[in-house]
């Protein structure tokens, strides 16, 4: 284990005992750690380790309540819409999922979509759960107004995050992504280093092309295929805010204003495989495809969901290398709540 | 009725009646009619009478059969795999969501795939017709090997078209797309005006960059976003031809090679609005999203599927503008079958 390798369960227990301190009960301060960290774990730091502080700030603030209710709003044998009431994204996000997933062992198919909810986290997590149970999986949620389809529009639609995973014989495919050309933390290291960014990428805050990261940071995104990406957004939007009942476009909160609730709203689906094949019948061919997929290029072709799945693999093994900013963040976070630091709760777990 | 606009029905009555002639049931010929001429209408040429003098050829060297099956291999109260034995795309894709309508009528949801088809045209028809019924609407299909997520690697992917369709108090949203830089048109279109490429829309067949429309009609296009769009069509391959037991990848046929069956497999999904709201209330809301769309430029922001339905609504008014290269294609395809040429059908149905 290299000097700042960590192995994942003591992460895991690191942010679960910080969580379980502003009142998460154990079981959702869990399931919170083990995601958080799983993305750290599978090279997605952006959904990582560094979203702890301003969740524990939100619980703070009021703005997450450390309890995820799900209270049931319509239900019926393959569908249902859950209210989060503003509880803790990635808790909610995984237990629609898991009723989906339940509606669908029964009934071949089931839809559920959620209200209330918060970030919840990588849109391939809970769609891999479904994959686990022999089923594809489908998860999205809408995010608050961020992207346009080109130059002179205000953003409108979130860069609403969704993702599709497949039952293999090993790795799921999985297909996770946003709709811009590049994420935001790309033009936050842009910013950071000092460096401007391709024309094409983002706009200012007036909707006009920048190359300027500071600016586009206050602007909107690009979609990738313009029109085609940004319609994926729109239809995100369309599935959980406005097929859910709750918030949709400009009304779904910053991330950034930790005071006020995210309000965002989620969209699952399972298709149960065995109502159309075995699911050994189904991976097996699954095996296929991706395997005539690798032989078509001499260099490697990536599978959608292989590099995590190797991250993650390789983490599990060696640890999970955690960057020094988002040490620097946890431990100021920890000792504003009263908690002991980064160090000392380092040194406790071990 | 300008020189060459043509009624809609008139266009219909034709493109029936010589299906009916090579043995289509009358009413299988008036539904594949309607959607060419559809396609036509909505300015989406690509799939619209210039599709007719193959499919044509196909019924006749009995790579696609005139009358569509369309026998249930498996079925459940939510879900179904048809076998439409190599009939017409448009009668078995048309089908195929008229039963997950029917499941999703009664379940919830319904979700159906089907094997053994041949070109379905536009997806965004099927997907539309769940639009119709108040559900929310999802129609893809597979097709040969064309697409790349860049240049280096050997196509084993269609450019598989998909759509998704959402109800709203006027036109549906449509969304619809393959999944390329740009579509085949328009690099068959630079090759007629003897124009060069840009870089990065397409490969040779040796998978090298190139600029030159001819090489690039017998490589393969690149995925828009790259990776993201190679994505899409991969999920599309996984969810029609490897979950309903038919063709993907490279078994897929070719359109071009018309003396054998293209066996494509196509997935649809139908959610039905009403197990999450009432359907005058899912339309309001939309309602409320799309016009915060249409403010958040000062120019026309453009929702997926208002175009078709511009075009189509003023198609209906005024007739179908009918390119000369497709007059022309209908005209040798109906003399060489022993059908009275272009201009007596016109003549005739009016």
């Amino acid at each position: 284990m290299g000097d700042n390798k960590i192995q994942i369960a003591h992460l895991e227990r690191i942010c679960a005992s910080a969580l379980v301190s502003v009142g998460v009960p154990s079981e959702d301060a869990s399931l919170t750690a083990q995601l958080l960290v799983r993305s750290e774990a599978e090279g997605a730091a952006s959904h990582g380790l560094l979203r702890l502080p301003p969740l524990l700030e939100r619980i703070r603030q009021g703005s997450v309540r450390p309890v995820t209710a799900m209270a049931v709003v319509k239900e019926s044998p393959t569908t249902a819409i859950l209210d989060a009431a503003d509880g803790i994204g990635q808790v909610a996000g995984y237990r629609a999922m898991e009723l989906a997933i339940q509606k669908a062992a029964s009934a071949g198919l089931g839809a559920v979509t959620v209200i209330n909810g918060g970030n919840f986290g990588r849109a391939g997590h809970p769609a891999s759960l479904a994959a686990d149970h022999g089923m594809i999986g489908i998860a999205a949620s809408n995010a608050s107004p961020r992207l346009v389809p080109n130059a002179g529009m205000k953003p409108m639609l979130g860069n609403n995050p969704w993702a599709v995973a497949i039952p293999t014989r090993g790795t799921p495919v999985v297909v996770d992504m946003a709709n811009s050309i590049v994420a935001n933390g790309k033009i936050r290291a842009a910013k950071n280093e000092g460096q401007s960014i391709p024309e094409g990428w983002a706009t200012d805050a007036s909707g006009n092309a920048t190359t300027d990261p500071a600016a586009a940071l206050k602007g909107a995104l690009i979609a990738f295929g313009g029109y085609k990406g940004w319609s994926l957004s729109l239809i995100v939007d369309m599935l959980t805010g406005v097929l859910s009942g709750g918030a949709f476009a400009d009304d779904v909160g910053s991330p950034d204003d930790t005071s006020r609730p995210q309000k965002s709203c989620y969209f699952f689906l399972a298709i149960n495989v065995r109502h159309f094949m075995d699911v050994e019948q189904f991976t097996g061919r699954s095996e296929v495809l991706l395997k005539r997929l690798k032989a078509a290029s001499d260099k490697d072709v990536r599978i959608p969901g292989e590099n995590s799945g190797h991250n993650h693999a390789a983490a599990m093994k060696n640890g999970v290398l955690v960057r020094p900013s988002a040490i620097k963040s946890l431990d100021e976070t920890f000792k504003k709540m009263g908690l002991p630091g980064w160090d000392a709760v380092l040194e406790r777990t071990r």
